[in-house]
C-alpha cells in the first residue's frame, strides 16, 4: 500500500476524522494509528453495507480496494502514543 | 459514567484492546483515546447485532448501558498524542 497516496486520499475523511485522524466530529471514531487491517475490513464493510451508516457508505462506495489499503496504511504510519505511562 | 468503573470492566477488553486500548490483536481496533460517543454506538450495535461480529456481539451481549457508558467513558480518558507534530 501506497502511505503517501493514502494521506492525499484523506484529505476527504478529515472534515470528521480530523488532520491525520485526530478526529473532530464527537461521533467519528479517531483514525490515527487505528490498525490497518481493522481499517480495511471497515471500509470493506461500509461499502458492502454490511455495516451501516448513512456518511460512510457513501463514503466508502466510491473507493476503490487500492484506496482503502492505501488509507489504512496512512492511518497506520500515524503514530500515536500514551500520554500518561502505563 | 464512572471511569473507574469502566477501567474495572475493561479487563476482560484487554486481552484483543490491550492494556489501556493499545491493542494486541492485530484485527482489534485501538481504543485508547476513543471517541465516548462513537465507542458507546459500536457497543450498542454489536449487542443488538446491527453490527455482526463474532467475538464482539458475544461480548457486548453481557454488558448494560451502564456498562457501556463506563467502558466508553473509560477508553476515552486514556490520553493519547501524536508522536509527530502536525
Amino acid at each position: 500500500a501506497d502511505i503517501e497516496a493514502g494521506r492525499a486520499k484523506s484529505m476527504q475523511c478529515a472534515v470528521c476524522h480530523g488532520a491525520q485522524g485526530m478526529a473532530t466530529a464527537p461521533d467519528a471514531p479517531n483514525l490515527a494509528g487505528q490498525n490497518e487491517m481493522y481499517l480495511v475490513k471497515a471500509l470493506k464493510d461500509f461499502k458492502s453495507k454490511a455495516r451501516e451508516h448513512e456518511v460512510m457508505n457513501l463514503m466508502a462506495a466510491g473507493l476503490s480496494d487500492d484506496d482503502m489499503a492505501d488509507l489504512a496504511a496512512y492511518y497506520q504510519s500515524v503514530e500515536i502514543q500514551l500520554k500518561t505511562a502505563p
